[in-house]
């Protein structure tokens, strides 16, 4: 099998690490395996350059921060070629431009726009071992970052441009669970779940994989794995819809814990209100969340949402210089909320699920203060105190538990 | 005027220095010229890669460890470039293959055979200061470096190639004197020496410019600059010969402060003793500087050289080792001596320059060990506690402290 392994910055962050990460690699080598194996930067040595660079200057020029930030990459390549080197494994390091990966001409946040892999196939029939700088790519001569999740997304693209038989996301987590396992003691891990319900998870605060490499992965049909560097515990396979039998109803609950709601009252419906305010969020990068927007009275609505508790003092500081131009009455804001969803590829036929899970969360006694749905997904805003009985009632409520 | 830079690792050794230097390259465009800057990596930032490596293997692979310390220079011209846009200064940062520096396919002291411009002038042509990483290159798609004297040799060979008018390397000393200042308190700042000169004081432990960057300088005819960074003094022009009038006899003294000498009595002159004895040395990095061989006797010669006093203990084990293969009857060795030269590209035609050398030397009760000329040098060998007397008295003989 041809197998791409990718590695966060927490499984490469010491040399101790590193020399762990290349035993695995070994043992898979072992096994009769192709491997080209994508790092991330030495744990917090991304965070030391953003230092660097912020004594310099407060506005640093983005395609010198690219190429400021892409050396970490090469460190850990580097050092990880060498560790395997000393096991008699032959392998070669290779930068973003170096294994072909070609994104669109941004500087920060860049899309892989295309991989030739002919760097990469010809090391594999020397029977090396390629370890490949994720997280970066080249446009026009320039070394360009492929922003958050950027690795994952790495990895993934890689796979796809070889035809890998799987890609494999080692990560300080051994899969993919019902449930946070911290907050629910009865959370399981899941062996197998689709790249749609993975996308809904990882979109709703599960850490695990970023949405964006999850989505590559589902656009050329990548076969991933979930798993933790820190074990041999089999991890989460992530894979097409149609290859899984028996689609579960409901495959895991996910929370966001700070949530805050914002409610805009008496909002005039001239002059586009809602492209005028949730573009000026956008722009401020604050991210909203579920959106609800009452019926329209008298050529006016109320508009309320949920953003990050974070955000909010920046959101209601926006808010004021918006309302002059937006022409609202009021806001209304509440703090110490939380988000909590049910994920399931098989919702999309069960018209009961959400008022199950209305009933879950009345159970404990949570109101449920917003809520927004998709085809394999419903979302219910509540009390922040209630977030962790409510989990474990819906967790219950599902089975979720029981395999 | 096209100028090219280069400043030091001492010199961006920190964010501060870094922005000291942008305020320097500031002036120089203000002045209105067009410049190209080479860089080398923070002041440590090279040992801590080294470490890193060290963690992981102790004996890393050449080609990994390139890839590996050519991140040092990297990250201080993405951060130059950032220091430079901040004053509002076009400046793009390149790394040696985005210059087009293609070295021969060798790691760790790779020479430079090509550089190909068209990256940098067409960045000229758009008014922007390249910023570029010093000390590496590129060659069969692979990142190589140079080795010591790497940033310095870069500056020169990109001088060259783009016909700058003048190369200046920025340094923590601010030219080249006619000896230790901190020794010889008559010393004087030459305003120019020719690269011959150059070479021999280079050679003869003056550390303000690596020989390898005198001699591609003296092949291509670059002006070289020294300056120093931390002022804004005139520095020391090194040129051609014949563009300098009236050559002086004698240009500087140096000096090697801690040098051992080693005798090896009674070599057998069978089976090619002297190749085998500095061939062995060679292999093991140790540095042979004055050799004096005795006159033959009964086919058997008796041999002596110096090296660096830190060697001393190698060279000894190893002769141990080559005894029974070069069949030599004895082994002496002598510490605490060191090495004073005079160089001077006019001293080819002035015969007596030695002889006023040794009563410089005698004159202070200093007892000539070895001796060793060149056409344009003259070095010998003393006790070491008498060195910094002799500096002093041959500074005086040959009155370099006056213009």
């Amino acid at each position: 099998m041809l197998i791409v392994q990718k590695y966060g910055g927490t499984s490469v962050g010491s040399p101790q690490r590193i020399q762990a990460v290349a035993d695995r690699i070994v043992k898979t080598r072992a096994a009769g395996h192709q491997v080209v194996v994508v790092v991330s930067a030495m744990g917090h040595s991304t965070d030391a350059l953003v230092e660097l660079a912020s004594q310099i200057t407060s506005e640093p020029n983005a395609r010198e921060m690219d190429a400021l930030l892409a050396t970490g990459e090469q460190v850990s390549t580097a050092l990880l070629a060498m560790a395997l080197q000393s096991r008699h494994v032959k392998a070669n390091s290779f930068t973003g431009w170096q294994a072909g990966i070609k994104t669109e001409p941004v500087h920060g946040a860049a899309r892989i726009e295309d991989i030739d892999p002919r760097a990469l196939t010809d090391y594999l029939k020397e029977d090396g071992v390629a370890i490949v700088a994720g997280f970066q790519g080249i446009a026009l001569g320039s070394v360009t970052t492929l922003g958050r999740g950027g690795s994952d997304t790495t990895a993934v693209a890689i796979a796809a441009a070889l035809h890998a038989d799987r890609c494999e996301i080692y990560t300080d987590v051994d899969g993919v669970y019902t449930a946070d396992p911290r907050k629910v003691p009865s959370a399981r891990k899941l062996p197998m779940v689709s790249y749609e319900e993975m996308l809904e998870l990882a979109n709703l605060g599960s850490q695990v994989l970023h949405p964006r490499a999850v989505e590559t992965a589902k656009r050329h049909n990548v076969a991933l794995v979930v798993r933790s560097s820190f074990s041999d515990a089999e991890g989460t396979v992530i894979t097409d819809m149609s290859t899984m039998e028996g689609l579960r109803v409901v495959t895991g609950v996910a929370q966001e814990k700070e949530v805050a709601r914002v409610a805009i009252l008496g909002v005039s419906l001239q002059s586009r209100p809602l492209a005028g305010l949730f573009g000026a969020l956008a722009d401020e990068n604050i991210n909203v969340d579920v959106i609800v927007q009452s019926i329209i009275r008298e050529s006016e609505v109320d508009v309320s949402f949920t953003v990050f508790e974070a955000d909010l003092p920046r959101v209601i500081t926006l808010l004021d210089v918006l309302k002059p131009q937006l022409g609202f009455r009021e806001v209304l804001h509440e703090k110490g909320l939380s988000k909590i969803s049910i994920v399931g590829a098989g919702m999309i036929s069960n018209p009961g699920v959400a008022a199950q899970m209305f009933e879950a969360l009345e159970a404990v006694g949570a109101q449920v203060k917003m809520v927004s749905t998709s085809e394999i997904k419903v979302s219910c805003v509540i009390e922040q105190e209630l977030l962790e009985r409510a989990l474990n009632s819906v967790h219950d409520s599902f089975a979720l538990g029981k395999e």
